[in-house]
């Protein structure tokens, strides 16, 4: 028996997009926009709406910045009844623009914050939801704050017009009993408002705590295609949809889509389980330096990098 | 804060054997054992003590009979407090001999069952409870049993000398919801006995479901050096002990030798998430056809493989 309020969001692209800077081909992000209407996931994110003053579009590729008429060019004609995010690190925002939703292809806008930012996100949510978009907010590195600020944030969230809030395990540190606390405690802080939660694989963990949260009421779900993402990746989408039994979810375009792009792209660059950002998940650290590691010679000298990783804590 | 009464059992050697005929080098075993003993491992799985007369020595390497004499050539000179275990296919005993414990390198005996082989497994773990040896008994696809039928086999096991009864996830296809019930149901029936979980990958569910057997009471938990095993193999050891909390528990060693050993190995043989066996896994059934597939050239036509076996649901 399914839960028809579960709404499942595939984040390939975006979080993708953080491992090659956003270069993806307009043929594979193509090829992915088809996949995911074809399997009847609700939300496809194709990327961030970036500042160009801050990130120069020397550096970056055309998903670092979502414009309205390159989404539209990907998607024309092609049969679709899947929605369209884009996240905005909220706390960076400069002179990007958002057209009124009914003139744009986007329909949610995902607002990206640090607790310590959360008014200059609440002031975009605000904007974006009187502009008619679907709103967010994703709370990141929510294993690093306190009780009472996280707190603070929610309560401010739930007077404010967000739709979902999300939990995001931005260094994949979380246990069940810690997604099973901060459910709760979003829950409770935000009466009427939707959860979501969004997991990073750095212990294996990001399917089984997508699923921890499916149990304490998060309905909206992030996933990716083979679990695409910035170091570990992210909850595997494939195993999403083969867990939710919503007969609308159809799992062999997934399949399809995972041989076609997934498998020649994992050729390409680097995601999934590897010990250093084990060790930095363990450690409820951000990825970097696991990420900085894995660009030397010395890349697969765990027990080492371990040791270093202790060091620094002194 | 940890909790005393929790083992860890390392089945790097054991259930790495399936996947090549248990042909391990001595050196690799060796430089296993040294490892595990390092880090505080509790026990140590050689391989299997199976029959000669069923499975001839020219198909197999040493580790499918585990004679206590080599183990013993294997430990020797090396500082260790480490219990060594076998299994048992309690079900396929034929002339293998067990010396009594005391003149054997082996601590515990594992007997692997099927429900409807119950007796045989209790007649083993008798014998074997007889000669001076721990048992357990690991109960194999109990994701397929109906209630009843494993209810009459725990009741049988609780009037049995069995120290630990292993709720095993054969096909990687039990969710933490599953888990929960299933250790619960243990627990009710075994008054007094150990439980323990072992849990296998093909839906990235070891570690969290192996965490939900922790937290629902298990206290002997098993993992393998990078989650070497059949198909998509186990719960990942350095998860498990970066988990754990028991300061006797060094982490350091268990990444030296996956750097050193596990690495090198991962080029000559495949284990790990592979498409096929979350398929198998998602579908309860075991991975024999996901591993057949892995062996043709399609290995990596998932959604044809995904439609065949659909169709033989038929």
């Amino acid at each position: 028996m399914y839960r028809e309020k579960i709404k499942v969001l595939d984040c390939t692209v975006r979080d993708g997009g953080l491992i090659n800077d956003h270069h993806f081909t307009d043929d594979f992000v193509r090829a992915i926009y088809k996949a995911i209407s074809k399997s009847g996931i609700d939300y496809m994110e194709f990327g961030y709406r970036s500042s160009r003053e801050l990130f120069p579009p020397s550096d970056y590729g055309a998903w670092k910045y979502c414009d309205d008429d390159k989404i539209s060019e990907i998607i024309d004609g092609i049969e679709s009844d899947v929605k369209i995010s884009i996240m905005v690190d909220s706390y960076r925002v400069k002179e990007q623009e958002f057209r009124p939703a009914d003139e744009s292809p986007v329909d949610m806008i995902r607002a990206a914050t640090y607790v310590k930012y959360i008014d200059s996100s609440i002031e975009l949510i605000k904007k974006c939801h009187d502009l008619g978009y679907e709103t967010t907010c994703n709370i990141m590195a929510v294993s690093t704050e306190i009780e009472p600020d996280i707190v603070e944030a929610l309560k401010q969230l739930a007077d404010s017009p967000v739709d979902i809030v999300y939990v995001v395990d931005s260094f994949g540190a979380l246990y069940s009993e810690q997604i099973k606390y901060l459910v709760n405690l979003y829950q409770e802080h935000l009466p009427g408002k939707e959860l979501g939660v969004h997991c990073h694989n750095n212990q294996q963990l990001a399917f089984g705590n997508t699923i921890e949260g499916i149990i304490h009421g998060a309905n909206y779900l992030d996933g990716s295609l083979y679990g695409i993402g910035r170091g570990p990746g992210n909850c595997c989408l494939e195993l999403l949809v083969g867990f939710l039994k919503n007969p609308k979810f159809n799992l062999t375009p997934i399949l399809k889509v995972i041989q076609d792009e997934m498998m020649p792209m994992l050729k390409e660059i680097e995601w999934g389980y590897m010990i250093p950002y084990m060790i930095t998940g363990m450690m409820n650290e951000h990825p970097r330096s696991a990420i900085a590691y894995r660009n030397t010679p010395d890349k697969d000298k765990y027990a080492e990098f371990y040791e270093q990783m202790r060091e620094a804590e002194e």
